[in-house]
């Protein structure tokens, strides 16, 4: 599990620049002497999968190279509430200076992780996986979908063009699943992967005879995805879409599909309870 | 309720880039005839308030300036299911490029909108008004604020840079309420205000004899808090912060504090689902 | 054929900015009275295709948004020498100062879809494709993948990240065919291809045992490359490299490969001649 | 022969994000094992001149500043096939994600080493020396021009800025060699050189009675050119484009003039043959 | 005294992409040998306050890392001619292509706080602060705003977002002082501050008995200011502007305002002259 | 007089984006109607030249494209206390937000072209020109050479890489003049001048035995001066800096010298006093 550098500084440089505006930490700048150090650990205060540790790695490292971060427990990691996952020292001012950027990637990115995990224990008996979406926070996407691979999830496509995914209202505005898929094949490179959403059997059997790499089945209930997988037959990989949820999961899983896609991964994420305490 | 073009310019830019990646939406290029147009409508699926409607616009334009954007229902109203928010009609193409970002602003930004006001209704027959922090995601930042407000709320300082607030770990380091706060006003500018958080009483007295703007009281019960208003006196602005929900925030907001405080509001944001409808 | 505004513009942007340094155009300001207006003409002097009239609109649009900009013969044309390919006119200052560096991006990316129509023509008989890789001009890519497409050809895979491509050293270094054959599965997302380059008729043997989506046999000759389509027998897309050329592409193309890919498309790439007249 | 760190960093950074797109190189992370090492070698498979090794050892530094990288022949030497120009030792999975972009810099560059090289050498019997144009590829003149350099050539002026150079259409459309030199006269600053390129005996007469500092010769014959450096007669820099190659560089640098100039040094590049050698 | 390295980081290296522009320092390199070194001081020449060696080091460092910078007199210390500030010592043509930049950084921000402690200096006997206004170089302001802190003042805010300030044409539009005070109260988040221009006695009545946190008083005599002063009796903190100098100041602090403010301070900078000797 | 609306728009950008910060204009936001407009007019207060009515211009229309700015005097115009420079009508609070940076831009290059001007006309009986140096404002250099053009000055080289200026330290690290010039002759190409800082007549004696385009003699008395032009009769542009006033600069400018230079135009310069009239 790792992110090129490069990716990270970028984020996290805008986090800062954000943060410390036109005049940087006026408040600690004021209050801390200027040769305070602190010590601190990076407590979880809930269960949980930890992600974002280069985040936050950076958030300190680009105020102040001179703060050590010490890691204990790198991403992916299953967190038990009191677990310190990581051991931060150093200047204080630059501590608190760099605190809240770095807690606030780790927080939204472990909490993905988190919820993603929760999923892929729910179906680990089958053989289906969980996969995000592009329903993401605009800026964010790599470091979100990152954290979904830390939670044992997949990535879906990264952007519009590093796959084909011919949704409902392609088919209808185009005029036809034959048409659609035809059109696709042809512009598609050899590296590109075309996945279509069916809203039925017939044009699950149309896209079949066609030929396509995955059929996307939105808002199937459990029976008709049942009936699905045993058309499809091997001949494209099956996604199950809407409804997912850790109660839900299982059933969805168990009916053949490979795998179940849900976008409040990311759009909809509950962080997770990161601290920093000081003088741990 | 306006932003600067320029900033939501920026960003929308940044999530566009980020989606279309190195070859653009090559599904609607490869299946929508060059020529289609198309009539949508932004419908809300889910009760709720609307915010960001800017982002969505520009997302659109940026892809195509000849879509037409016309908005029905602006930043800050209040929706129900089914609700035309705004209709969008233009070459089909630029619509289904740009519908993807647009409405990962205009979902979350509507969430953070929704949940605001649902706190700032709890509370409106109190002085107390609801308020964000700086638990955002970064690069985000000035929208969500933005989204605060659409949703009744008020806004706590953007950044490190645009007020002081001295919190525990600061004390702490620092050595005692009454030197961090000579300290804070030595450097404070005429234009900075000054918050503080304090643990108990003996601090808020502390406080209150030294003197400063705001003061935090963070997971104080009710009974604390109707204590520590009677000490303040309206001598500083009193912010209450922790477990802010719209069943604990009436009792919280009765205690006759000025502002609730609530970090979920921007870090743990429920996505309100809107839709993009095609209209054949 | 079209590329979003966004990417064509930033690259513009970038293009004219280098150009223009820190006193834009010194001679035209100097010498060109500030009314004069010219009538110009995008006229072909060589045989060819034509690739990027929207980055050569956008050169002069950026200076000066009065410029006209007509096209006659789109993106994918084929050009005889003396053709008018587009007409521009206005102020004579704004065209002389947006001259240099529409024709260097027209020129070159004419000149990669005129040789990339050159191999397309030359197996245009056979079902094999000509398709670009990842040697190309950096910062440059995403504008010579659209001119191979211009030309007939097919991309290859963008970056390092939207598809998996495992060539010699990677299983030299990670340790045998299968090993990284199942470590790629395991990582890749549903809609991530793999492809693996394979030195000999063993190594072909045990992907195809493993199951890989795409083969890459580099410098194979023809008749090796024959006995590989016949082993691969439709199990994977064959993709043949090395010592491509319009002379050689034919013979390798009627082995029954389904792709030809050629770094030179985009690394040694020879400038189309293409000039602009001022019409008096 | 060097350039500021700082403009090779900046264009090997936007090649590198170019490359590692979103999610970085999923290749090497799939399977490569995380604690391999590899010890390489940039090697020469065709005899040229070396150019770019700032640019290949940036894009190793800012994937894993722990790579070493060891240079053996600098830029400007002279290569033979087979010579080993640099070392590089370090994590496996760094070298393998940069060597893309190292090696596009790399062969590139001094491909336009080899090239100038070659004429350098065509006409070192005589005075001239070989210079380059604008012709280059937006946003890599900088480094086209170094390597200009590097190949023994000399630079023409790097922007619309820096240098006026009044062409044919210039006088054409402001109306005549005098009026156009004598405004050029005016406007430049002290520091500024003037080059006028000139169609006739005539007004090559009428620049000298004006006076200019550089005189364009374009397509001029090598007869022409041996009347035009007899009547310029030291009064003026000469300056002869057009046709330039190895086989005829000789007979127009003996005419006398001071610089022959190509576009296609830097618009028409044949890339060097330099390869990455894993040696396990 | 001190900035984030970021903020100082980024300013920097957008002046040395100017000065350095696509070729870099073609004196240094064209007549320094490679392995020249130099041993410098900064030293000044004229008394004044130091501001800005910051900007100066990293000038610099981003040229080459490794030049020594050792500072002696940190920023906000005064300076008598000859003192040495810093010593610097490296390759001399990495100090050599830096020092223009540094010098420029380092004279203008000198000079800004040369001129504040002037003013500080000046009204030291009185409860006054000198504070400067949004009247600043575009592009520099965080930077010059540091300055004036190092000169002893104090800073007003940092731009149109982080407090309100009200002058004579909104209250002229928006059509009265009681009417404009409670907009602004209503729109204000509780860590804003409000500011308001006044231009009368009547009008400075009506503000205070609306309440407000800073009163504006531009172009008031010293006998108003008296007045004004009373008037408030400590319900506000009251600033003065206009015609402050050294000479006026005094007078001005003595009618007992809390702020003069000055545009000149930063918008009318006189350099301080700062020298770097080689060889010292 | 013009300048590329590339470089311009990318400035205003920068200074709007650092005034408006993360929530824009607050106070105009809060207290300023929507419906609002106002008629203005941009008025000298002072006499002097006006530059940088572009900048104005674009500070505007980024904020609100619907604002008009019609300009009566253009850049280079001598102004008169009271004259009105240009009008602007608009929405109010558009208006409101970019005055401040419109008048940033103004005042500053206005005080530029004004001092220019100052000199020029000093000047003006002899053939001398006034013209900048590389001692300007980071970030803000090609506005502010572009100024002193409008004040009727010219323009020194615009950074290290436009021409080679060879200073005393750089003779005395490199050893000698003879020797600098050669190097510099030899990496020079035919379009970059050369100019040489002398310390004596023996140096300039030297100098113009070697050959040398631009001759700089620093803090040479006008005796000297004299004696100067005399020894380099007419070989070389001839250019004098060092304490160069109204006062002092045609005594300067009447011993024969080609360009006085002053550091001053640009490192110090005094606003001219422009202001923004509502309802005039």
């Amino acid at each position: 599990m790792s992110l090129p550098y490069l990716l990270v500084e970028q984020a996290v440089r805008a986090g800062l620049l954000e943060d410390l505006g036109r005049a940087g930490d006026i408040t600690s700048d004021a209050v801390i002497p200027a040769g305070s150090r602190a010590n601190c650990a990076l407590v979880a205060r809930d269960a949980g999968v930890v992600a974002g540790l280069d985040f936050a790695r950076t958030s300190f490292a680009l105020i102040d190279p001179s703060i050590d971060f010490t890691v204990f427990m790198p991403d992916g990691t299953r967190l038990s509430p009191g677990d310190v996952i990581a051991t931060i020292s150093g200047p204080a001012r630059g501590i608190l200076s760099g605190e809240r950027v770095a807690l606030n990637f780790l927080g939204h990115l472990s909490g993905i992780a988190t919820a993603t995990r929760g999923i892929a224990d729910a179906i680990a008996h089958t053989k289906a996986r969980i996969t995000c979406t592009r329903k993401t926070m605009p800026g964010l996407r790599f470091a979100q979908k990152y954290a979904v691979r830390c939670g044992g999830g997949s990535n879906h496509r990264y952007g519009l063009d590093d796959a084909i995914l011919i949704k409902d209202n392609h088919v209808a505005i185009a005029g036809g699943i034959r048409q659609v898929l035809q059109a696709a094949k042809k512009a598609a490179g050899h590296l590109v992967k075309i996945e279509l959403e069916v809203d039925s059997m017939a044009q699950l059997a149309e896209a079949l005879d066609e030929g396509v790499d995955v059929i996307l089945l939105d808002n199937f209930n459990t029976d008709m995805l049942r009936e699905a997988v045993a058309m499809i037959g091997g001949r494209a990989i099956c996604e199950a879409s809407g409804r997912i949820s850790p109660a839900t999961a299982p059933a969805i899983a168990e009916t053949g599909v490979d795998y179940l896609s849900a976008g409040w991964l990311t759009h909809t994420v509950r962080v997770l309870d990161i601290g920093l305490d000081f003088n741990s």
